[in-house]
């Protein structure tokens, strides 16, 4: 398993010659994680678990503090590992200047103070910006990672087979929230994607709603976004459900449309093909029907170790659909005073189009 | 429950005044949550569900994007609520430049890149650090505060309870930690505070272990380290029991000598002790025994809407402890051959010393 890190690495290396990088300093946990197999989360947001340098001759290190110095030694050798006590500043500085001058900062996403205090103890290196480098790399899924999220989908996939007969009236979003994290986790998923979306009626024409006390009626729509987790690559599928025996005909028209929109655009989805294109696809269904006010969000993101990454498929998109990317395809119509639908499935780009995952 | 968010600001507002801030921009998502009520979490550590403006003439803001337009509605009024769609950038400048020049960012998260496009959209604000000016509210926390954390230490203490007879030989250390997840969310938790530790044996050597495969024995020890969120706030316990009859004897003498450690320092917890003092005091415990060098972390951390918050007790650390401080006592002696143990307690400062929690 290492040797996919170190033959991920050596293809940064070589995108780091092209921009003449001695080194690059790589701290953002997706990154970190994909560059090297150690802790794809940090503890929080404002607490990193540690930092991996990578060198332009070939040496790399891992920076972190006493609590991960065995993982850490689990992905690079002994010597290649560096704990550090109290700041990490100082380490970090020390380990930098011996790979050169021109090192590589992930500025999107290290604070302000940190790139300050890491210039203060370095004032003779220079530092640019290295954002993108890496998550440039991470647009295109390898073999590991596409048997990963045919996993974590497959998962995704029986878990909503098994929900259709598991909804039934009385249950509240809360509990069914809690059903589905528990089929996830009791069938191989390390965690959920991100937290689950289970919205009835009106909650369903939030994009963001918080699973609450509304309970499942004789008669209602509802929505249901979720992901797991499984061998650290994450799902992500939305179906929306229409409970009782007869579907009220706004549902039914509602979902054609969004499920003809989602089918549209996977139609034209292939190498080559502009991210906005294919949203401006889904988008010209809901156009022709005049409702296109209430697809209110993007078409669809990347989806790997990260539930959000790039590409976005939106109208402001740059950039074409290229083989190895994996996209969700997700149009939604929210009405705030019915409720909503979304469809979502998610897709891998293949030389001659996509592959539904 | 709006009403203690805005008495909060208020308290910031004091804040402000004196340090001459025109607004500071809340953009840390615990910092938020505790001044708004909005989103505790953020999507992904680098997708930010919104920012909160907060105004030294009493004007505040939430500006955020389509996907949590109601959820702000619900903490502000809607005349106080700002969409933005694609960079927000843009938004908060203009939001800024109403309010006046010298503004307050969080520099320590917010990265090196929002600061400087912000200041591109901005060249005429004035930008200074604010970190730790809401951070310093936070240290003490008042009684609706203590009423969360009492119910998310008490669900802790009941799941601890609950799970000593639940340890038996043959289980591994995940199926241990699903059953612990698994209590916790069927008893009133929102989510759990922090990934579990369950570490049996040698695992229980490492600080932050992962639980795996490895499992129960008919006689070993296993360390167990949990935390659950209950209104939004955290608890964290450690225990560590032995599996068996007799408990081997170096397993008593380590877990005696980890719990004389946090006697000693829990002792002498009052307002006015020095930080730096109550680690000394668990030390010495150690030192004298010839252990010290096995007790390789700090002694506590502060608990609140976050597991790690300040202060922390540490031998760098400066300042006192102070009453509404929450703050843990985690005493650990670790030997990578053998195994650990760690002893974890969660105190309130009070006015006269300290209360469990």
């Amino acid at each position: 398993m290492n040797s996919i890190f170190a033959k991920r690495r050596d293809r940064l290396r070589e995108r780091m010659a092209t921009k003449g990088f001695d080194a690059v300093l790589i701290s953002y946990a997706a990154n970190r994680y994909y560059l090297s197999g150690f802790e794809l989360h940090d503890v929080q947001c404002n607490e990193s678990s540690g930092h991996l340098v990578i060198g332009a001759d070939g040496r790399d290190y891992l920076i972190t503090d006493p609590r991960y110095h065995e993982a850490a030694s689990s992905c690079l050798p002994q010597e290649n590992v560096i704990i550090y006590h109290g700041g990490c500043h100082a380490v970090l500085a020390d380990v930098l200047r011996k790979l050169g001058v021109r090192i590589g900062l992930e500025m999107d996403v290290l604070s302000r103070n940190f790139v300050r205090m890491l210039s203060k103890k370095a004032p003779l290196l220079a530092f640019e910006s290295c954002d993108g480098l890496t998550e440039d790399l991470r647009l295109f899924k390898d073999a590991t990672e596409i048997e990963a999220l045919g996993k974590s989908f497959a998962l995704n996939h029986n878990m909503l087979h098994w929900l259709e007969n598991e909804l039934s009236p009385g249950l509240p979003e809360k509990a069914i929230s809690w059903k589905i994290e528990r089929y996830f986790r009791e069938n191989g998923a390390s965690e959920l994607a991100f937290p689950s979306i289970v919205a009835i009626d009106q909650n369903a024409a939030l994009p963001h709603a918080q699973p609450g006390d509304r309970i499942i009626s004789e008669s209602c729509l509802i929505l249901v976004d979720v992901g797991c987790r499984v061998e650290n690559y994450c799902s992500d599928q939305t179906r929306t459900y229409w409970i009782g025996k007869n579907p009220e005909a706004s549902f039914s028209k509602t979902l054609a449309l969004v499920r003809e929109a989602q089918e549209a655009a996977i139609d034209i989805m292939r190498p080559g093909v502009a991210f906005a294109d294919v949203y401006a696809k889904a988008y010209q269904v809901f156009e022709r029907e005049g409702v296109a006010s209430a697809f209110t969000h993007g078409l669809g993101h990347g989806v790997g170790l990260e539930t959000h990454e790039r590409p976005s498929l939106s109208p402001r998109s740059q950039g074409t659909l290229k083989p190895g990317m994996v996209v969700t395809v997700e149009p939604g119509l929210y009405f705030p005073t019915w409720g909503g639908c979304r469809w979502e499935n998610t897709v891998l780009v293949e030389e001659d189009g996509v592959r539904i995952l």
